[in-house]
């Protein structure tokens, strides 16, 4: 067994509470061996143990935490990053961010997801969930990263000729069944249709039953805007989620993205199905969509976890920015200053996110996968501490990980990236993105 | 002459575009000499002069931008951060800072004050304005620095007796008249009572016409929740920005912070009069006090600037923070994703908190104040760049600053501090913090 030994940090339990501890990592299984406390002046019982095949990473003046868990992205849009802004939803899509994707190729996937698990590694996220096109690049760059990720193909049919729809449809299931389980196991997925109102009703519950036989659940785009859910309701006299639960798309490991405009009848039935919110709110509120109510969520016993969505709708990845924003629009949206307080952002941040994609992370414990970061505390925003959980919530940024570490291997260290070449990876996105708008605008006055 | 050239840089005009363009700054006057564009190919005119006397900064790669503008903070609260939180303002004013700042000595507020200085330097903000108390450690501070501030002593007279508010009252003209033109002009005052249900009526109408008399702008926090505002009406039978108008405190240079619950009226008041707004959207979240209807008062025509309010709410004093905070919450309040657009948000950091707080900086023009700050731009979350707009309201982040020069002097070079010993003041800001807990809880079991 070899031995990673994060050092003389103070780490966050899964109980949010702060200790002095060694964080003890089994490389091989990519576990946490044990949380080692370490009283005050008391010998260290593993300083006598053979430390031959022991490594240690500094994290002294540091906080480890669980790594964050970016729940719902689309992580290529790093190339789009910028290339739209301060328009809604259905006009951004249609005018601006359609027409450019219809011209992605798969090597521009690839380069927008490296850039993606770039930054994502240096801002402390250790686990995403992607839902784009050509997935076997982005499984690869998950691969090549040593992140892990839910990975799945994002279906849309209406508007489509049912050849081209049937085929979309497959592309998903065959690729959640292919990928499931790859690069060590890191890589699980999904069946992602986009959303309720862009795959058709049938196409939802013959395919969905199909995914049910392959053992993979269902993510999809829902209760986003205002705009999205009345159609539902005027069609099938019912809100949206309760169409979903009855076409079968709603049950435990089913993950939804958004959720923001939902009644209580369906956060009951989120609750009781055991599927998942992932909360966008920087997406939210860049495209004015609302705020979800969390809540609302957390007391009915949903488990909610965090997305920063496409880079295009945030500009970036960093779930730092998330963690901070559901605990600020969270108390806009309750009126009440004590809502999603400091602690209930980090849960969603971490464990919220782990337990929604199936992860078994989000906490540092034994036992449990060694995603971790670790933060330095050293910075001028975060002196002096009266209460480190604070600063995790309202201080703390991207910019402050010092190590990010996923399923035991190191992928930063002292920020300087381990498994990818940063500046190529940079150079490369910019040319792709370059080179897509240029064909893009080639295509459009054509 | 001396003069600095930031150079090669890409540089944001006042018209909020970009152009490849060296900064020429009379670092005597502390003024923006020129800037000088680069056509491709052309030979540089400057290149022909003596230069001696010049010194060059490095921007290539970079964006030159006005140094952020901060006008509205309690910068010592520094020692406060995190502190307290999650709690609605009431409470957590009565209950938790009120009687730690009982306790606040003046050296405390240095030690606070300086981290501050320390902080709004490494995010590239160049200029502040202060309410708080002990004003010449607030002043010796910015002195030191180099940063440009309007300060002020914040005034309470209610629950006080006589001779004691008139002594406070007295406390924040004397400190206006006495330190106005401070530090080399770089100091500004105003006459700063906390707020219009904090000091009572006669106090107000009798102190105003003493701070006109000497030529002083008053501040004050006004609307910030719907519980301070009705006793207003309730007491006055008016709007609270009504109120503060008949008594004289709401004229041109005057400027109040938050107004979140304003009406038309008061909307259209703080237009006719020439009063700004300081807008703090990431405290007003926090203490879950609502939004402020900003997109509404730019198009009525009143002048806002950007604050980050005190560091124990926030819980940093990260304007880009603030920046991506009100294009944010702006949409959401709206409902509309092309509210509070990139321009508008980066005008509210820069020229608008400039006016409000009447510098002449804000823009970079020929003549105006050389309070710049230049963001390196190779990050991955900056990458690629479509639209540098785009990325400075919704991507860039105080740690992307690279240089900070304020009035011409170099403040931050490379990420290096200039002015002030980092590692001083935060290890003595944490010694500062550590103390005044110690001796709050003294004094509250004794």
């Amino acid at each position: 067994m070899t031995i990673l030994r994060i050092a003389d940090g103070q780490v966050l339990t899964p109980e949010l509470t702060i200790e002095r501890a060694d964080v003890l990592v089994d490389r091989e299984e990519g576990e946490i061996l044990a949380v080692e406390t370490k009283p005050e002046d008391s010998e260290n019982p593993m300083d006598e143990m053979d430390t031959a095949d022991e490594e240690t990473l500094d994290a002294s003046g540091g906080l480890v935490i669980p790594g964050l868990v970016n729940a719902h992205t689309h992580a290529s849009m790093t190339l789009l990053r910028g290339y739209a802004d301060d328009k809604p939803l259905a006009a951004w899509l249609e005018e601006d961010i359609w027409p450019v994707e219809a011209n992605l190729t798969p090597a521009d996937i690839r380069a927008g997801a490296d850039l993606a698990a770039v930054e994502m590694i240096r801002s402390g996220t250790t686990a995403f969930s992607d839902m784009y096109f050509h997935v076997p690049e982005v499984a690869a760059t998950v691969e090549r990263s040593g992140l892990r990720a839910r990975l799945g193909h994002g279906v849309v049919t209406v508007g489509r000729d049912e050849e081209t729809a049937r085929e979309d449809l497959k592309t998903s299931l065959d690729v959640a069944s292919e990928y499931d389980g790859a690069a060590n196991g890191r890589i699980r997925t999904a069946f992602m249709p986009h959303s309720l109102t862009t795959v058709g009703e049938g196409y939802l519950e013959e395919y969905v039953g199909r995914a049910r036989d392959l053992g993979v659940p269902v993510h999809y785009h829902a209760n986003e805007t205002a705009a999205e859910t009345s159609p539902i309701v005027e069609e099938h006299g019912t809100r949206p989620l309760v169409y979903a639960a009855e076409r079968g798309l709603l049950e435990a490991g089913d993950y939804v993205a958004h959720a923001v405009h939902v009644d209580e009848r369906e956060i009951d039935l989120l609750a009781e199905s055991g599927a998942s919110v992932i909360h966008c709110p920087a997406s939210n509120a860049k495209l004015a969509s609302g705020i979800a109510p969390v809540q609302r969520m957390l007391d009915a016993g949903v488990t909610v976890g965090l997305g920063t969505d496409g880079p295009a709708s945030n500009n970036d990845l960093d779930t730092f920015d998330e963690l901070r924003d559901a605990a600020m629009v969270g108390k806009l949206d309750a009126g009440d200053a004590s809502a999603v307080p400091a602690e209930a952002a980090i849960g969603i941040a971490t464990a919220g996110g782990a337990d929604a994609l199936g992860f078994d992370s989000g906490r540092i414990e034994a036992g449990r996968n060694a995603d971790l970061a670790v933060l330095d505390l050293s910075a001028p925003h975060l002196t002096p501490v009266h209460d480190l959980v604070s600063h995790l919530a309202y201080a703390a940024r991207g910019s402050d990980v010092r190590h990010t570490i996923c399923d035991g291997q190191v992928l930063m260290r002292d920020r300087d990236l381990v498994t990818l070449d940063e500046r190529a990876v940079c150079e490369a996105a910019a040319d792709h993105a370059t080179d897509l708008v240029r064909r893009t605008n080639e295509a459009q006055s054509s």
